[in-house]
């Protein structure tokens, strides 16, 4: 099959959907891939490591979507690139429907296939392509927070682990799903004290087998969650709230509620 | 040099001043020891084990004292034993002299040579003999302490570590000594949120840089003391107060005080 | 729904169904809460909190059982308790009906529906209102343990951990399920030597990979439990059996028997 | 004695010679602590504690400056403050004389005795006062290199622990003294692949023994410095180079030089 | 039932069929055990441990053969076991027929009804029988390449883990299954620097969670294995590779496939 | 100053007394330095290494002792290199002259400084530069006894760590100073059960605050050596005796003796 790496064109979005490793992966297998210039550029992919995996450069976005089969992307279509659309394409990237009429109806009007990366579920019901996002998304909760505790950032001037004789910082993370454990984690990393809130008591007893002291675990109800947050210094929303029927039978509910 | 092991008599005082290793130590560098009969009794050494080891076991207290040269023992002699005491004589044990006038007295009358354990400095200036001391009294503290919460004792009904769901207790150690760093580990072990307060932050640096985000460092001052006693959920003493003068030049202050 | 919170009247129990947060969170989802007075008291919750919390505090027991379209227990009713139950009502406690004939009689004649804690399964087919008993019982074991180890108590004047230079006291647990886990943990914690026997492979796999070099496992045989329960210690036992047709098909054998 | 406390007047200076912790210290140990109207606005510290602590608050500087026979200062006296200072004033604050001539010939000049943070020295001959320094700078390295690592503020855009599948970012520390160890601690927390180079092996040894596997030691030359500086996404410079006759006898080099 | 338990004749396989343990087990449920003379004096079990556990000792292979209803052996039988193998015989064993056509004739022809360890799977689709042994050469990988680095067995002098001042070696283990656990466990015990390669972005996930900071994990493309490969000091391969068919409905993947 | 790098021409001997960085550090310093041909070969340093680190390539032994002013080795030199000294030399290597007559009166007669390696002292009373090489020797020591502990080797099949369901090995170390720790270290990694005996309590008390529950740390005694050792599967001899005139006043007794 012909896949092609359109760059792309949203603002401030440097990601690139394949990377060197994938095409020479995808060319193995058989497949080609036309890589448009300079598309992994914000990644630090230069256009000749693409060229060494067995993509092929072309010059233009146009000519990608014009040959391709399949458009290997990671953010939705923006106005500028319905037109690039072809009846019959396969388009794999993030979509994000829900709240995007126009290009629901833009998909259906040009009769392009879109699998949504975020709608792929596997055996266990979980999703794995947003997985390690949600980690990347946990991990950088905290440093972002760390920088703005700073006072130089308009903080309190407080030091997510405090230093020997002064108290570390208190961060409540509501939700012990992966962006939970993984911006508990980091916060634990920085010494900070941490305190993760679910409504799962199995999940905070996993948490608990695997972080022992160092990490408090509290049953999440209006008043734990009244009294952590209202007594933290940093906070971190990690919740997602999925409708049961999104739900898939046999799935552990990742990301969990709190009402 | 012949030595002696007698019973001890002081109520609740189960030890004994020689195991059966040390007595076979002793033979090996050529010293006799005569050890009172079922001396090692309540420590759960039979008068079998002194006797493979090397000693001889004699019937009586008075034959222990009349005989040997050095008697080795774990608590000051009381009133009965005073005059098994004889002049010349060596007494190694813990003497605590400070406030016992009368005992006092009787060595000097009875012109026997006191080495009491809790003198003995090594060259750091520490007191090794009552090191292993504050290490079983800063390690029971936390199992008693534990004991006495639960509610059968009469407590609170609160378990040191929690579970999953339920936030920990708050152990709050005064002093980062022998005696408080032992209590903290094991309130550590038992997964508490443990705190040491302790006016010198070099030695909160050394507990910081041991036990990192596990243990909270606090410096002590009247202010935080009250802060974290009144939170607390358990409290630990640990504090030794040496006069500037019973500090050898060199030494750390091993035990802080706090004011 | 009109639900009841009566204090519990059996023996040394001092648990109340509900904390004030748990009627917060049922007067939020549009329910009613009758507590009786003082119902929450051995728990350390005031007649005030169960107020603030949305709760109306009622004068008896009887007030509670008359009016309440459900009732939250802790223990099973007694027999003060059984002229209360009404037709219809439901009834959410422990129940433990298989060695209690009379109070199933009860519960039939009434036409009272019951809902054991102790029966209701998750879809991973544990048991999730025993688990978190399971932990506060596998944490009390190594505490109570300890605690009988003392002298004082009658026991062998034996420290879990030891002291340097003194080798810790051997802990053997039998079955390495959610009670032996807890009990291993707290075991480790005070720093003993610990040793987790199940007839589960995959079961000791798991511990040995969350625990490493800390536990040692071995395979359950009466040979190994012979060798091993003889040089112990402390010896908890944290086996639960259950025959075959209770165990949910799919559901993995929390707790092993071993014969 | 009557002390002293004015509010910093230098940019960017948000900290306060003395907390209300310390002024209650200070009160309690029968001194006199005048303090400037909102000296601790910038660090949190409101005057209604200070007052609570037994500090009194008085409207200007210059009524500090005039009545306390020692002034307690986070930073130099600057320009304005010159002329407040009084013949015979104890001044304690970091001064950094060597550079600051003019400074220097005002505290000659108007025979205030200045007492520098920076050059107090404990027994064993390390900078107390300097090393909380050390610890905060040590720590904020860290987090404010993983700031400027974001996509966002320009960098390159990596994390400094990867996430899994993707590898670790390289931080290198060049010295392992307080600020090294810190650093090296903090991006340990932040689950980097952390590297310290320093010239003393025996310092190499502590920090292996404390840290293990998770910590690369590296003997400093110049060819180590070369390669691993070269290779790394984050570098943290930690030496401090003191001339010999600076090193108190018998002190260890808390922070050592790489030529 | 009657089993009986013959010593392994295969070249270098000092293992036994059932410990003393196993054949009290077997006796204690009703069972009757044959065991062969010195059949597990390769494990260093003696005869007189099988007598104690209940076990008969008989003098050749053919009697205990000759007499069981069931066989249990370590390796599957070769040439001269052929004869001894008797129609409505249960053998238990590993057999791996698949490469074994003369075996898989005696079996059919003899009308033996082989069972074989390597194809026993549990509920959860792995297989029990095999993950010890996976265990056992996981771990032996890191010791025996360990050997092998030693400049005395030929190796560059390489110690894994380095010295406080000397770089650790790189251990590269591809495949985050059983044995690629167990090797990373190991070596990272040893302190060397180690990565894992899975294809499976979960098992990297469960990976990076259990350990944390120690352990690089990187997703296995044919990039990042070529770079990982070629720069380490130790390889250890820990795939397995089964065909789709051969994977049960639901089984995770344990060992994964890298291309 | 001219420094002389002559490879080693003892047997087994693979060490080179410089390695390139050191002779960049020295050139960098003002010094030349003469290399040998080949003579970092066995340790991975070719010939264009040390070019480019700026020491001079020399074809041959002699030509390296006529020239340098000062002499690095590893070994002591032996006969064929005695010739070759010249007066006024200085010899920097590993000398060991007590045991060596002949060694002694070659550096008399040809007037040879000779400075050991093995006797130079820092201000701590520790010898520098025997310390990597204990380092070396315990880490080896782990590996070399598992090595022959396994079936192949001779041992008795036994795996250090045990694997989930049998029980680790028993490692005893004798002595707890740098062999001692280094060992005990790397056998705690392969998860042995790992037990250290040393007379000095305060060492005791520092590994066991190291390494927690993870080490096993006995007084040693007669009795306590004959029990360990007796019941280990691997035993590491880690003594240093050194007579008391040969410890510095001061320095703390690193290797300890037990009688």
């Amino acid at each position: 099959m012909i896949l092609g790496l359109p760059k792309e064109i949203k603002d401030n979005e440097y990601r690139v959907g394949l990377t060197p490793a994938g095409v020479r992966a995808l060319k193995d297998a058989g497949h080609e891939v036309l890589v448009e210039k300079t598309a992994g550029e914000g990644s630090g992919f230069e256009d000749n490591l693409y060229q060494r995996a067995g993509g092929r450069i072309v010059d233009s976005a146009e000519e990608v979507w014009a040959t391709a089969a399949m458009i290997v992307k990671v953010k939705e279509p923006i106005a500028p690139e319905y037109p690039r659309m072809r009846a019959g394409q396969l388009l794999f990237t993030y979509l994000h429907l829900a709240p995007d009429n126009e290009l629901t109806e833009q998909l259906l009007k040009r009769k392009v296939t879109g699998v949504a990366y975020e709608t792929i579920t596997d055996r266990r019901g979980t999703l794995p392509l947003l997985t390690p996002m949600s980690e990347v998304a946990g991990r950088m909760a905290i440093q972002v927070g760390a920088h703005y505790l700073e006072k130089m950032s308009g903080g309190r001037g407080i030091l997510l682990g405090g230093v020997p004789g002064v108290p570390a910082a208190r961060v409540v993370v509501l939700g012990g799903g992966v962006v939970g454990t993984n911006a508990a984690r980091m916060a634990m990393g920085l010494e900070a004290h941490v305190t993760v809130l679910d409504v799962s008591l199995p999940r905070l007893y996993e948490l608990d087998l695997q972080f022992g002291a160092m990490l408090n675990t509290i049953y999440s109800t209006i008043d734990t969650i009244e009294e952590n947050v209202l007594a933290a210094d940093l906070v971190v929303g990690a919740v997602l709230l999925r409708t049961r029927q999104q739900v898939p039978t046999g799935a552990p509910a990742e990301a969990t509620a709190t009402s």
